[in-house]
């Protein structure tokens, strides 16, 4: 079956294209693991990391605002689509016009372009904790309540993906994820990027600055585990779910100081000190409006599991991206 | 100051500008009440009722999909915009993308134009209880879930109003109402519209099918509480609304039944004996997906009262649109 991924070359993308590509594990249509015979991995920009080498792979570059762009990304043969393209929180907050025009109405185009297939195609759309604000403690039947352009953004999205599902033009899904922790590569625009910047600049022998309080905790989820939980909820049983197609994923909830004492036990002093304090008001300002707990009932029911310690989120880390080395 | 309504010519609309124009009890930027020199009535039809004699008055026909339309409408004069255009429930499941295309991108219009201002406008965005889905007694803080494209166009638009409104671009108020009743005139393509047609009909001597059961219940509000309850959210301190601006309106909870015994009780059995039993399973599902009964504590604190029982909502109709009299 053909699977397209937007934002495929990101992040998350690509390591959801590797997996996809290791092993038949995808649900086609009749509802069994299916093998992919061609993967599109669509992107606004040139791949920064190399794209998988695989003849099944096609990168395709193009905007997802431009709807015959993406009309022509998502075809008849099209069996499932993986929506992570967006602008990032940070991003989305500094350029308003450019997060609506890529978190909304990019969304928009990817839902009409599988509605227009006629083969109500399965969409697992992207979706976040930003939906979420001014709550300690989310679950799935909190009300969306964001505080950001980018959450706002996301749970439009949220509700696209339920009416389109409800009319039967696509079979969404909507994983919520928490913060994406350690996200390897360069820092992004994303709110929440220090998240993962305090534990993976250190380990390759560079200073970075914390720009929030140690009390602070962080919903946090490896991208393993998301890519995971990605294939899990496109498997799941889209009936089961019922009309709201979101699910919220569960993850762990250190606070800052936690992780960093966790980088201290495995890296040592010289790593942990390495992390400066650097107060920031406005990424305080947006994380504190970010839910500390998750408790995802349907995640659970699922069995989507959260990384078992902040320890393993950084071995794993440095074992599946650092190749097994640190800076000590 | 200037005012705008769209879908000023339509049944709120019209009645909202006859209200405002009577005696300024809007407030003006400064916080008191200011009298209206310009009020202009947008809306996409030729108006059905003439629209209100007055030399403040302006019709302006168009069409809220247009952004330039709409930029002209709303122009830096503009101090408030009421915004009720939009396709009725009915209509927007009937026609989707005309759903989408007025309810959505129609209402994003009425926020960039304003946001294209510069003075921070209010905006009184009308919403419905057709966010809510599935749940039997809803308040400010129950989940969105809405299971018709009208509620997910109008749960989007809230969440609009409200990030419109943090950034500083607009002044933004969400009214969520209950279903009106009695509506004068004739019935539309709301989903809801039955349950006005089962008393105005009988009551001017026509017959007329009710489409669910006896048992059903419908949360209800009369057109002059509901002006009422839009001067009230205008007036209302933005800064106490808090993040969210949406407010749900509280209403009567009366059952069909109730509705019809009232219905006789007033018009005797002649006027009762014209609803005849209709069941419409489509009509029946959409309803039963909206709520029973709203316990909103925002209305509340703001003032803004239901009516007092549907015996008052009858005879409010017959001495308001009816001239006092009745086909027996």
């Amino acid at each position: 079956m053909k699977v397209v991924i937007t934002g495929g070359t990101g992040m998350l993308g690509r390591r959801l294209a590797l997996r996809i590509l290791a092993k038949p594990e995808l649900f086609g249509p009749d509802g069994r693991p299916a093998a992919v015979d061609k993967l599109v991995l669509f992107d606004a920009f040139d791949p920064v990391e190399p794209p998988p080498d695989d003849p099944r792979v096609e990168v395709v570059t193009g905007d997802i605002c431009d709807p015959a762009t993406v009309d022509a990304l998502i075809d008849g043969a099209t069996a499932s689509v993986f929506h992570f393209a967006a602008v990032v929180s940070g991003g989305a907050e500094a350029d308003f016009d450019l997060g609506y025009a890529v978190n909304l109405d990019g969304g928009r185009n990817v839902l009409e372009a599988s509605r227009h297939t006629g083969r109500c195609p399965k969409i697992v759309f992207t979706s976040s904790l930003a939906v979420y604000g001014g709550e300690r403690s989310v679950d799935d039947s909190t009300a969306l309540t964001p505080q950001t352009s980018y959450g706002t953004q996301k749970a439009i999205g949220e509700l696209l993906v339920n009416d389109y599902t409800r009319k039967g033009f696509v079979d969404g899904r909507t994983l919520r994820l928490p913060t994406i922790v350690v996200r390897p590569g360069k820092p992004n625009a994303a709110a929440s990027g220090f998240a993962s910047s305090i534990i993976r600049e250190p380990l390759q022998g560079d200073t970075v600055g914390n720009p929030v309080t140690p009390e602070t905790r962080m919903l946090i989820l490896s991208p393993p585990r998301a890519v995971q939980a990605f294939i899990d909820i496109h498997n799941a049983d889209g009936a089961a779910l019922g009309p709201n197609r979101a699910v919220m994923m569960n993850g762990l909830s250190p606070t800052i100081a936690e992780m960093l004492d966790a980088l201290r036990a495995i890296g040592g002093d010289a790593v942990a000190d390495r992390v400066r304090v650097a107060p920031d008001a406005l990424v305080q300002s947006i994380v504190d409006a970010w839910a500390w707990f998750a408790d995802g009932e349907r995640a659970r029911a699922l069995g989507m599991e959260p990384d078992a310690s902040v320890s393993e989120i950084i071995e794993n880390f440095i074992a599946g991206e650092l190749g097994g080395k640190f800076a000590g």
